[in-house]
């Protein structure tokens, strides 16, 4: 039934399923209280805010309030690989330099998006989390692999009984 | 100050410093009570465990106790991707097929490495976590870039007043 159910959701049916709705109408993501920094604090911010708040990648806004770009945990470590943690009060702009002309600027989608379009931009980008952008480029949320994977755990189980949902 | 205590401890001092000591020492990682699947269960399971622990990544234990695989977040977007959602009740193991010849194997440490090894192997292998074991290849715990700048922004707040600390 699991399957099934699954089977009717992705495959051939002429009418829009839940892949096809937006983020926002399924509240896959994150839409509030969301943890940025600006691009001019220093690393050592940044990093607290990695810790106090346990998410695993901040958007950085600049001062016209557009995001321009993600610091992610992953960054932090390419400072201990390069043995510059004596610069913890760069900035996290000075600190992302180093990814230079491979970097393709940050992932960001709409709350319009469909969760169809946000699943195929992850794999496609091989990212952990789109950002959520207005219009303007402004900060509207984040959507993470935790939060589809959620959706689809916690959509699956709605429409199962809990021992069909895990047999 | 910040800057003066971190180069002190990153460059070339002759004595130990805090990086030259093990994670289990320094209790940099989890330790206790690990998620982890056997290589023989279900997709679904594993979805399960992502949303009940929270956790980004599962060590994978064949039926001798090993630990022979790992079962990240980015695993399951791939299944994704191939509109194999149908494929919820195939194991974890036949889920993994796909990543073929590439795949290098689960990268490991021994709660005796130290932190610079398990730092400089992160960044080498661009991966968020190891995996670490015994010499029996069984699962002790697992050492993530989390625990890492955990430890480092709490070492330095020990070390300095708060304002000196985000300064
Ligand atoms: N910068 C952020 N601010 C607030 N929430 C976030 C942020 N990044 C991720 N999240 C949310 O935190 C949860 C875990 O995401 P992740 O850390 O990407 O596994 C998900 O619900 C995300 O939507
Ligand atoms: N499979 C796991 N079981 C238990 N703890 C874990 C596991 N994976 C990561 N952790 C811990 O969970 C915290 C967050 O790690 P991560 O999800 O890798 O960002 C860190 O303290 C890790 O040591």
């Amino acid at each position: 039934r699991l399957l099934h159910f699954l089977h009717e959701n992705f495959r051939g049916q002429k009418q829009p399923t839940f892949v096809d709705q937006s983020i926002k109408d399924l509240q896959v993501g994150t839409f509030s209280n969301i943890a940025s920094i600006h691009e001019d604090v220093p690393v050592i911010v940044a990093l607290n805010v990695f810790v106090e708040r346990r998410v695993s990648a901040l958007p950085i806004i600049n001062h016209l309030g557009r995001v321009v770009d993600i610091y992610a945990k992953f960054d932090v470590m390419n400072l201990a690989a390069e043995r510059t943690f004596n610069n913890l009060d760069i900035t996290v702009k000075k600190a992302l330099e180093h990814r230079g002309q491979w970097y393709k600027g940050v992932y960001t989608c709409q709350e319009t998006s469909t969760l169809r379009t946000v699943m195929d931009r992850l794999v496609e980008k091989q990212v952990h989390r789109l950002v959520v952008v207005n219009e303007h480029e402004q900060l509207v949320g984040v959507v993470s692999l935790s939060d589809v994977l959620k959706f689809l755990v916690l959509d699956t189980h709605q429409r199962l009984s809990p021992h069909e949902g895990t047999s």
